[in-house]
């Protein structure tokens, strides 16, 4: 873990699910994912497409681009990722051999314990955060019962949901764009788990991305116009992903029930919303931090963008069983202010 | 599968997960499965302890006899074949490992056919039902849509949940009894699944068992009695069990929230009576029927005993998000009553 240094070793095997991972994701969306060259299983070494042209989507976010084409982009990606490497679409012995071939014990690992665990406990290592945030606040994360929770079953939810090939780190820095084209990278992560956890990141990078323009556009219109193109954004992935998932299901099975496939969608709504909470928390607890935050120059400033970031994802953590539309999601963000 | 003949040909290779489960098994709970003495890679072949004194403990049902010491027995065999298997004991890494040992693709995708889609369906080749069972209520059960929804997330659920290594076919038929011991049989099933499958097959069969009385006991008051007694083990089984699952995991973990531990049992509940409901049903419209209807002579009584089976499942696939207590798993199970 490039973080932490020599004393959190990963080992060179990762890079054999990455190349697995990216070669089927390059077979199901060849348009969204950067052409896989050459894999050497011995020396681990991956050639992939030239992205010098690309830039990481948490750049863009952070300069205040508006990119129109990555919304339907990855909700494409994520909807034929998803759905055909589900049971709904595989043949049963196909998904359980695919769940085997992508076990990837060593990053499961990693996220159970960086994601769920250490940012929701006080004293952990490897836990940081900056000095402003109020200690109230912190406090209040890490003692919830009913937020402790829902992290704990969320966790439970990563570890035994087996439910699609997750790429299992689809930040915004795990993305890279061009004015028209969209690149998912760095799947070394993936793994079969629950579905709303790759929707959820997205999701929760940008409700980062939104909370953090407090820190970086000073005048009020225009950082306003931002927020409600990042939060447009939001509702866009969703109910891109949603339509589109909803159709390759219907297109592979013509009788699968109306009821059934609502159920599904919104069972996955609050799961996503769920997992994005999580992933926004660790992002100012835990020890991974994000540019969005990070470039923000005062301490102070920063501080405040952290404490949007907490108080939104504090709010998603504990409305989600009730929340039945995206656009609930939007109003908590917008309705969220920093005491 | 022993029902359809040579047309449905098994491998014997499921011998080898049956031999792993019954090792485990016999490792976790000594004194409530039959020791393996002896187990042939090549041949598939399993010696185990003699079991003469023992009876299958459908039969006992069917006679009508009390076992006073099975609830206890089949509730400590639950808690801790499923918890010391689960992500809450075991390291994510050999839990993970364990996963791919009990893959168990042959066996479920028999449960996958015969439990939940062809019951389920009209025109299934394999099912087969009593004809004087009313018409409506079969059409009831193969198109109401909100049941049929339930239907579909239990097999999503069987499908992609890998909670705990499973028994997988744990009717009453696979439990062997004498008046003071109880020994669990046959895990050629074996696999990780969500607990719910393990104790709903258990809570389903006794339920199957309470509804058959109609056709067995023919005095009022002594049927009353009996049927009370079933009822009584139906709790007896959830609430030993969530006790002593309970009971392992403060041992194992102290500091697990209570919160989150009621949250998991409640969830467990209803996954639970959602299995059950399964279960009963494919006992009578699917391919494999269970001797505690089979042995009812007269197939007009057969029928309202059968009845009462799908009438009662279906109550229970229908109210089981609004389940918080096993007590009104037995009020439905009394109040309802065959048209």
């Amino acid at each position: 873990m490039r973080l932490v240094g020599e004393s959190w070793p990963l080992s060179r095997e990762r890079a054999t699910i990455e190349s697995a991972a990216l070669a089927l994701h390059g077979r199901l969306c060849p348009n969204l994912v950067p052409k896989l060259l050459h894999f050497d299983p011995i020396m681990f070494l991956i050639i992939m497409e030239d992205l010098r042209d690309a830039v990481i989507l948490r750049k863009v976010l952070v300069a205040g681009r508006a990119l129109h084409a990555f919304a339907a982009h990855i909700a494409e990606f994520l909807a034929h990722t998803h759905f055909k490497s589900c049971d709904l679409f595989l043949s049963s012995a196909a998904k359980k051999q695919a769940v085997v071939r992508f076990t990837n014990t060593e990053m499961c690992a990693l996220t159970e314990d960086v994601v769920f665990t250490a940012p929701f406990t006080h004293d952990a290592p490897t836990n940081r955060h900056n000095s402003h945030i109020s200690d109230a606040l912190i406090a209040r994360l890490r003692t919830n019962a009913l937020l402790l929770a829902e992290v704990r079953w969320l966790k439970w939810a990563f570890m035994t949901r087996a439910e699609a090939l997750l790429h299992g780190d689809l930040h915004t820095g795990s993305v890279m764009v061009t004015d028209s084209r969209t690149y998912i990278i760095d799947a070394e992560f993936a793994f079969y788990g629950p579905m709303g956890f790759d929707i959820g990141a997205v999701l929760g990078n940008l409700l980062i991305a939104y909370a953090s323009q407090l820190g970086h556009i000073t005048e009020a219109s225009s950082r306003a116009r931002y927020q409600q193109y990042i939060l447009q954004t939001v509702a866009d992935v969703w109910t891109g992903f949603a339509a589109a998932f909803d159709a390759l299901w219907r297109t592979h099975d013509p009788h699968a029930p109306a009821h059934f496939r609502s159920l599904f969608l919104h069972s996955l709504l609050r799961d996503t919303i769920g997992f994005a909470g999580v992933k926004m928390i660790r992002r100012v607890l835990g020890i991974a931090h994000v540019l969005d935050l990070e470039s923000i120059g005062d301490e102070r400033v920063r501080a405040q963008a952290e404490s949007l970031v907490l108080e939104i994802a504090e709010a998603l953590l504990l409305k989600r069983h009730n929340i039945t539309d995206i656009q609930e999601v939007l109003s908590i963000a917008r309705e969220t202010r920093v005491c």
